[in-house]
């Protein structure tokens, strides 16, 4: 159980949004409607969900102007209840202490500048002439090789590793297994063999991003892959040489991203997505989960590419008769002119 | 080559069936029916493989009763000879011993409980108030994070990320890059930002868990995430926050299941599938490979959506009529009312 | 910047070709058409760039003799403009040198044979009767399991594991978070409980082999899994026990190979596709990218089955379709049986 806590009023004054009800509860914890208890602020974002509401043992609840009068708990009247939830939470579940130093087992070369605030932990492994600024945690076992830069906030979870030459931003979160850097698939054919071009582009990091565990980010072959400020990446993302990240971009867990496609900002990727190389994606795109995009996207909007799931017996049939569908296509247009032909050869008698 | 060795008698003796032929053939291991030399013994499985069977140089083999005659060789007859062979095979090829004790390179908080059969390797980093429990293995560069709780005989190979307060029952095995416990994707869109929604649940996972290579699983937003027991997850799965999967669940590589989805119990999900978030998916399901699951299953059955391979050259033809579907259908219709009046133009013509 | 530099004559003279243009221009790094600079050269493989290459401020440029004449610039033609450019910016970026010895921290078996030409970094465990050639590079935290055999001029990045018995030729390349010989997906169900079945096969990787991040090699069941040589694997790709993958075949990111299939050689694999298990792909067969094989494939060509990508609310009207396909397929072949039974009907009247 946290230990901090705060009464409505305070969590309304510093968040905005107005208190119903009674402002002095006193909350020390989040919880979902179904599994909040005393002492824990929930939060309602969809109306379809106030029969949960009802039922919730919470001490108060965020809400909408529209559900504001939907319970007669205790509540933080907000514009954007999520939000508000996400700052509250974020108040009473802060990030660990930094305990600044460096762990004795640490290996680090001597030109490596880090900042006196950031901790370093046990077995984390430091190359030449990295930097890293204040405020940082690099957790046991992260790799960072020669010539890194890291900014200010930045959490690496333990197990990462950064390749020689990359360049991070401030607040970055790394969750472990993350690859920041490793070589982009480059090969060329060469008389029956391939060979390796080699990958001297760097990957460059904005501001506030997150990256998920076990995600892969390529450097560049010849330039250099980006990565956006504020771009969320969830687990498992492979991300390939010389792509470019808008800010704001979001990508959940599995989705692969081939080589030099830019993709722009504010865009949403679903899950298990694929866009294939030399893409351009525009701003404000939706690709939804388990889609290939195999064409550049040039308008902002919703796409979507997934053979829908059905029962085995009726897929059969299903995909049985995709084959044909160039056939039906020749069909009916048959059909279409043969019909035509006799309707007309038939109005041709009545009318003789 | 194993040096333990039972004979054939003793095997059955040990795990049922009946012996047909030489009952003291002495077996030192297990193989193939393609590959198996002399002293090993192997299976069969399915009739289909009797000219396998036929050909082969082990010195003995498991079958059901439906292939007792099918060899001369001496025979284990079994009612479950996939079963037995499994037993047979982790008989003759035992876990490495333990060797008990902490690693001198190992980063161990004083607070840890470790018990005293267990063995901590190189480079491992154990945080504060863990504990774990008998008979474990922690190989080398794994990391645990504070309070997680470990039960017995759990096995963890190179470099496993645990985050801190997960909790794990007996006999875990959890391969190499595996992370347990990284945040799930929560964020909350904040005038232009997203903000971290702070992940404060935590992973559970049962008994007879087994965690392939560079599986991910991440702790809950405010619940937990759980896995139940004998759940098999192979490699490269991706697992988002608040999942609970069912006991005796398996799962096949590279397959995504998104947040707050249930999977119930004896579901088998193939490789690279892909199941949407907030879904509920009955108990005995059967999802093909790479398929995703849009919507919650209701009933135990297989459930398919793929589409189907062919050469370039016919998929292109498919693919460019797949768009014109819904015109086929109100052609069709079209087609069928235009007919239909035709025809009764037609017979009425004929009446008159 | 590089160091290193070279006349245009000099890579002529290494690398064959002709040169137009001043031999003596010094070259000091390789750069795409777009961003390369005065002392870099940049290649040109497709005349559609020839815009790009109007434009380039190069100091040189690799072209085919189809292009010969579209530049005034330096340059070198080649009959394979890529692999020329390939072996000028390996020349000119050669690996880090090798700094021969064991770290301090590293934790060596003392019956391992390590080649005193190798470099053994931080944190590195190697495990009992390990065998390591010559000019090896072993980074950071990577574990190599007892029994592993590995050849000469490898380099594995940081956190690399490789399992007990795994074989390993020479100057494979494996990027951090690669995992070789994790334990196959290996179950018999016995009973309402998953029992496993012993991996005690391994992985055996041939020459010139390179694996990218995260990427998983599943040892074998019972016989071995086998990467043949100059087989190129990018990153997040899940290889199965018992597969088997011919030489010089590339697999792009995030591919799923189930167990026990083989694939030929000279096979290019397209990212996020997927092969199911216990089949047998031809050589020279071409996968597209998100496609799933679910057949042995016999003949070298091209093959694809991906879902064309749509705007969601035109998708949702084909989907909706699909399902109809068999109902389709039925309609059509009845209107085609009814126009001809009117058409035969209409002709005999008129004859009539």
């Amino acid at each position: 159980m946290s230990s901090i806590s705060y009464r409505l009023a305070e969590l309304a004054e510093r968040f905005g949004g107005r208190v119903l009800g009674d402002a002095d509860t006193t909350i020390h914890q989040v919880g979902t409607l179904d599994s909040a208890s005393h002492g824990q602020i929930s939060f309602l974002t969809n109306s379809r969900y106030r029969t949960q509401l009802a039922a919730t043992r919470a001490s108060a609840v965020i809400v909408s102007e529209a559900d504001a009068d939907a319970t007669g708990l205790p509540r933080l009247v907000s514009p954007n209840p999520y939000a508000c939830f996400a700052k509250v939470s974020a108040l009473l579940n802060p990030s660990p202490a930094i305990e600044p130093g460096n762990h004795h087992s640490a290996s680090i070369e001597e030109s490596a500048e880090i900042a006196e605030s950031t901790e370093i932990g046990a077995n984390v492994v430091i190359g030449k002439h990295v930097k890293i600024g204040e405020h940082c945690v690099i957790m046991a076992g992260c790799v960072i090789g020669n010539g890194v830069v890291i900014g200010d906030h930045c959490r690496l979870y333990p197990n990462v590793t950064v390749y020689h030459g990359c360049v991070i931003g401030d607040r970055l979160i790394a969750h472990s297994g993350t690859v920041i850097g490793a070589d982009g698939f480059g090969l060329a054919w060469d008389a029956g063999n391939w060979l390796k071009i080699p990958q001297i582009g760097r990957v460059i990091i904005g501001n506030d991003v997150e990256i998920g565990a076990n995600t892969t980010i390529d450097r560049g072959a010849l330039d250099d892959t980006v990565i956006g400020d504020d771009v969320k990446l969830d687990n498992q993302i492979q991300i390939a040489h010389n792509v470019r990240i808008g800010d704001h971009t979001a990508i959940a867990g599995c989705v692969g991203i081939a080589g030099s496609t830019t993709i722009g900002q504010y865009c949403c990727i679903g899950g298990s997505a694929g866009i294939i190389g030399h893409l351009n994606i525009a701003d404000n795109v939706e690709i939804s989960a388990f889609s290939l995009v195999s064409k550049s996207i040039t308008e902002s909007g919703s796409y979507t590419g997934i053979f829908p799931l059905s029962r085995k017996e009726e897929w059969r049939k299903t995909a049985a008769q995709l084959r044909h569908l160039d056939d039906f296509a020749h069909r009916i247009k048959q059909l279409e002119k043969q019909l035509a032909a006799l309707q007309s050869q038939h109005n041709n008698e009545e009318k003789a």
